[in-house]
């Protein structure tokens, strides 16, 4: 029976979980220092706090004090951690991960390095270990459309599964597969990380186009679609220009992602908001009030950054370059300026 | 000022009228002999019945008595009535389309050829003029996310005209665009006009998504999204096997029409009925009551034997597949079967 471990014990950690426990893994789960009340949840059976979902049965839970207990004897390893804690984490778990089939990554976001240079979390990973002068297993980035909690509850889910090792990637996708849990291997890290980094910047130009509609009483279906179409068209044009493959974002991590992204979830909720009149900074406090992260709100500056380092301005990539904007506070028509970036250009 | 003739008054002809409007053509617009009172409602300056949204004032309107009038001197006319009334509008416009620029098809869907054969309407047109002896201007298919009433009111929509005559495509993108009509050229006719009479059969299986969502308070998003982008995935397989491009499903007549369709539209309603547990049969004649069309349900079994024809069968296109049976009354579990189709198969 080979053995899982989760690093971090928040909603897509533990999520991640079920499916591995229902392929017949053992799996262990630790949670950081900032996680011991969601250990105590699972361990006492009761719903995980972040997801209304009890954890599944059968994980072995670890505290933070526990992670080489956690790691020893792992055969793969899932980094679940915010992209904040990441750099930490892998730090710490770097001196226990020899003889590691494969370090998966669900972590999702952008990375500032030592220079200032804007880039993908699996560099982060590879930076640290160079500096600790450890040798990596090979990367797997998991990407997709897989809301947190309806994995955890055994929801068919469909996920992707990328290395720069294919066969691993096909290994593992073979040994995790469930009947409600399908992957997609694929050898396109680069492509599934930007996806999933980009999707919830992008996902605030679908909420502006809910929002308009909510607040006019007027849909504004055909803006949101194109709004749609045009992310897709610039996440392909961006991960081809570092280096990813252009269709990527055609498959599960890009248009799967963002239609689940577009259906749910913070930032598109921010996004309504911004739609119906309230200012960027407002409708932040209030959803920081509420206690949700708004992972797209850093993530324009840094996804336009990383975007100007590839190359790709704003004739690219129009609908990103607004988004930003609008978020700076610099729009006084979101509707147009949303509206602008979308519409073909006449040719 | 070039004139613009739309054959069919109904929700998308009179629509396609704004834009052309806007963009100073002289715009005609001729009802078939089914849409009198759709004419009536335009004169009077009333909402037009199907999209409660008025017609753009000073289009010239014309009854079906009057078609030659209506095409004399035209530069560019539109094919606006059903699939059904396509061939029997094509033979009597055909007759006065003698240097016509372009002709353009909003109609939509698959035609069956005297042979038996299962084809795009663009063939049905080509056939119809070959067995007159009429040659026929370059043909335009118009795709993408526009619902008509958006349209109809000049909310800002992106479409796309495909020709094999790009150049032809690219001028009337740019004569025809807008503020908020932007018009991306393409010379991908099959693609287009294939995604478009796909993407209602498609959007059942997001329908059954929602509908399972609705009818358990459970949402079924990861679902949702693993069949939009599956959807999308059979689609471009699809339109490379008949000799389009398979990137044309990633832009706006495949990603952002199945958008705008999953957000609204009968097809989707038609399907969350089905996810809800209605059986496929008791569904439409509900849906039938209420006057409501489910385009998707006729096109089903076209579209698998068009595929059939192209070579395609159920293990490139496992999502249409499932889709047809369930129609056809021949699923019990249609969660299983959607989940099935859409959760990548063990590598």
């Amino acid at each position: 029976m080979p053995t899982f471990t989760v690093l971090g014990a928040g909603a897509m950690g533990t999520a991640l979980c079920k499916p591995f426990i229902d392929a017949g893994w053992e799996v262990r789960l630790w949670g950081t220092w900032l996680d011991d009340h969601l250990i105590d949840a699972i361990e006492a059976g009761q719903p995980h706090p972040r997801i209304k979902v009890a954890a599944a049965p059968g994980i072995r839970t670890f505290r933070s004090g526990q992670l080489a207990e956690a790691l020893e004897g792992a055969d793969v390893v899932d980094i679940a951690v915010t992209s904040e804690g990441l750099p930490r984490v892998t730090e710490m778990a770097l001196d226990h991960i020899a003889g590691l089939r494969a370090l998966c990554l669900t972590a999702k976001g952008f990375w500032t390095d030592p220079e200032g240079r804007i880039r993908l979390l699996p560099d982060a990973i590879r930076a640290i270990a160079d500096q600790k002068g450890v040798s990596l297993p090979p990367l797997v980035a998991v990407g997709g459309p897989v809301k947190a909690n309806e994995c955890a509850a055994g929801e068919v889910t469909a996920t992707t599964y990328a290395s720069r090792d294919l066969a691993l990637a096909e290994t593992l996708a073979r040994e995790a597969a469930t009947d409600t849990y399908g992957i997609r291997p694929s050898d396109d890290e680069t492509g599934v990380e930007l996806c999933a980094a980009l999707k919830n910047v992008y996902a605030i130009s679908l909420g502006i186009a809910d929002g308009l509609g909510e607040a006019t009483g007027v849909p504004r279906h055909n803006l949101k679609a194109a709004a749609f179409a045009q992310a897709i068209r610039e996440m392909s044009l961006l991960v081809a220009a570092v280096g990813g493959h252009s269709e990527t974002p055609y498959g599960l991590a890009g248009v799967g992602d963002l239609e689940v992204t577009g259906l749910s979830g913070r930032n598109k909720l921010y996004g309504v908001r911004l739609g119906k009149g309230e200012t960027p900074d407002g409708a932040l406090a209030e959803m920081n009030r509420l206690e949700q992260t708004v992972e797209g709100y850093p993530a324009a500056p840094l996804a336009v950054a990383f975007a100007h380092q590839a190359g790709a301005d704003e004739g690219t990539l129009p609908l990103l370059h607004a988004v930003a904007r609008i978020l700076q506070g610099g729009v006084d028509d979101v509707y147009a300026a949303v509206a602008a970036a979308v519409k073909p250009a006449r040719p």
